[in-house]
């Protein structure tokens, strides 16, 4: 089953494809294909969401595909998810009922669940989404789980090779920890260092103590770095970490820590309000693009002055998402390409 | 007005064409006819909805119709229903204003409005659904109303009758009560009953003292059966129901009871935690199907076991429901059959 | 960037031609043209609508472009909208970026961004509004603002041309305030005084003392009919008003007290319950039409006997609703007129 769930899970060949899909969509602009006529996605969201939702919605229109868009529990049912549940309590049907109905009706679904926040090794595990894939008899797209971020994964991919050319490889990009005043989750920052690792990329991933991502991720990450002769490091200084950048993506997440103890999680979070990607640790970098998967807080996560700079990229980054949205549908529905034939010949094949 | 409001209103031929419709439209598969385009069809639901929802958007797109559906309030004002009244509450609209609009926009209005649970006359007579029907220009179909749920009636006697290879006359159907944390509508029951007693089915209605259905209903349920040379019997054995049955569908309700003494219901309810379908109760029937009309409580109304059995038809029930909105928007807006030629001459035609 | 944010920025031949194009969608009846097919329109609604939703939807689909409603906060991000801010507290996502990415998604943005009711001068400038639009790199619809309706006002003076056979001009239009329980915003009085006196009828605006409407709004109404030989006038007697009255147009709003002295205004608008639209002072005009935008409250701001007699012209207001957003559409798009050649040669031009 051509599930789009992490792309950890597909080969290389699988993500070249679809790297080089999406930029050659972009480059298509705004084509109305009609090659997914007759074809329908379900979309299950469990979380908030407007880019996501608005460009998957687009993306599948675009294609002449039917969307339905759901958010459980606003005019809908809740969910029980667990197996072998006594369903006495608030929840009125069994995710796998649910899945297993709209598998009889759509062609593909796509859900997001959040991280719960509470059990690492559940969400490291991605447990809901694969719960939620195995109920299914179509594919199933990632739309953000507890872990990934597929889609804004490839978005972010495009960009990135956009930006540098056709040729990532070998470009320093520091992943950066902001303060935020929630405890956010994973899936960006775990799917930005993937994605910039896959791509060759030099990484650095700057966070204070107490913020290092998953291990495992680290270690995918330094397997895809090295196969490419790239490499990936990690720093606790805040502004030391901006030199010689390329890119800088900012993001804000909670970490491993908040799992454990989340008091001592916001504390440690309150006394690191200075990591903020302002213009002075910007001015340290090589005029490095500025990253951010938004929606972004003003002010908090970055100054004003980066965000509305020449060096930022988080609108071309937005608008990638309808391309790369293109590229994933046509991979679960193993669709001929509908747009003019890839353009980069330079995307890294090995590892 | 060719509204479907309720299979009782609509006699034989109607019936019987729409069935053969819906089986015909399963047979064909997931067809995009564009038979219905240039229509439109606006649904309005004041209650929770999964299947239907996205069963009449998916329906209505194969046949080329535009969907607009509405959660009144979320996003909407609230209404009002009564005559005569002032409106100087939290409704800031009323429903005939409201329907008199969407009349004046859309080719055809949903409605799902479930049983207010306190004014028992109201309910049986379907008071808020036949307002609405009233105030429209355009054809109304009910999409779950008070005592009637059309939509799933028909989905249920098209996989009754795929089942038994075209005749379902004659079968031995157990409606059985279920335990269930609320006291639920009867709409389901209701329309269940009927369904089978109109396909000719001997008919079984197995529920505590105090749970029977409306004098009403099972009296129309007794005139399809005699009128087809079948029966309608009532027991409130929990366990013998089910010997010799070859379809348990189960289901819950809260009954008349509910009407009159809530407290006594919930009690009496209580007291019959143990009417669930369970492995060994379907052992005594004849290799019996199980059907829900969805969403179904696990482990409350029925065992994991049957729920993912061989015998368990609630996913084809509801896959047949995608088919049973096409067989139905095609009746409320006149149109030629889209499917391929109805395939079964043993549908019942009489009374 | 041709923006629909409020009829006052257009000129007379670009307000003439969208009101010449509605009454010609009118008379095409609900037809579905395809001239907008390959456009796309996200709208977003910050606050509730039934009419003004589903009509501009439905006018899209006739027209063949692609629409995403969203309704901020259910299901999407809250936003933030002032400049220079540090986004530390509910909003996750600013309103700059939202419209941004929008742009880059979609051909048009529609947005209904409600009056705060607590700082006037911002309301009176439609701040929010133009902040909306200052981000959008594409046309944006104002889909009823702090002090504008325009898809209403398009609708209503279609309406009237339509009722008065091609040429208001010369009518007495009387717009009356009526009790509410709540202090409504005054975007639908603004326009629709705009609105006819736009269309050079007499219009008189009856209010209780306290309630008279923005002066920059009156001053442009008579400018309007000052250059077109019609008059504005004002009183405070709910009876005299109607006398001879061609039109009524009835309307509640808390208007600019609400604004200094919340207090005062509920209690002045308690004073003022006798307000409502009642037979006996409907007799005692020329048989004038009864005109409302919708909700309106029933035996509150109008009684049934009006709301149901012969002259009521609000469900042909709301009709004309779906057309309005056609003519809209096709000038924020620039679309060729896909509907029959105008018919009227008479509408006003001067001014």
């Amino acid at each position: 089953m051509p599930h789009l769930l992490d792309w950890r899970l597909l080969d290389d060949a699988t993500w070249n494809g679809r790297l080089e899909a999406a930029v050659a969509h972009h480059r298509a602009g705004k084509t109305w294909t009609g090659s997914a006529r007759g074809k329908s996605l379900a979309m299950l969201f469990f979380n908030p969401s407007l880019r996501t939702r608005t460009s998957m919605e687009l993306a599948a229109a675009h294609l002449g595909a039917h969307v339905t868009t759901i958010t459980p529990g606003q005019g809908t049912w809740g969910f029980a998810w667990d197996d072998d549940v006594v369903m006495d309590g608030a929840e009125a049907e069994h995710i796998r009922e649910a899945v297993g109905v709209l598998s009889r009706y759509y062609d593909a679904l796509g859900v997001r669940v959040f991280a719960s926040g509470t059990d690492y090794e559940k969400d490291r595990a991605d447990a809901l989404l694969h719960t939620f894939a195995r109920a299914a008899d179509v594919p199933v797209v990632n739309l953000e789980s507890a872990f990934y971020h597929p889609c804004q994964a490839l978005a972010d991919a495009a960009t990135l090779t956009t930006h540098f050319d056709g040729d990532a490889a070998g470009k320093r990009f520091v992943l950066t920890w902001a303060y935020h005043p929630k405890a956010l989750p994973m899936a960006v920052p775990n799917s930005a260092v993937l994605t910039a690792a896959r791509l060759g990329m030099h990484v650095t991933v700057a966070r204070p103590e107490g913020y290092g991502l998953d291990a495992g991720v680290m270690a995918q990450a330094r397997a895809y770095a090295e196969a490419r002769g790239a490499t990936v490091t990690e720093t606790a200084d805040p502004d030391a970490a901006y030199d010689g950048a390329e890119v800088v993506y900012a993001k804000a997440w909670g970490g491993p820590l908040v799992y454990r103890d989340p008091a001592r999680e916001a504390k440690l979070r309150q006394a690191n309000r200075h990591w903020r990607v302002t213009a002075e640790r910007m001015a340290r970098t090589r005029e490095a693009a500025f990253m951010h998967c938004l929606p972004v807080r003003r002010g908090v996560v970055v100054d004003d002055a980066v965000l509305d700079g020449p060096h930022a990229l988080h609108l071309l980054q937005a608008e990638y998402r309808l391309h790369a949205q293109k590229a994933i549908l046509e991979y679960v529905w193993d669709l001929p390409p509908s747009a003019p034939a890839p353009v980069s010949e330079t995307l890294s094949d090995e590892a």
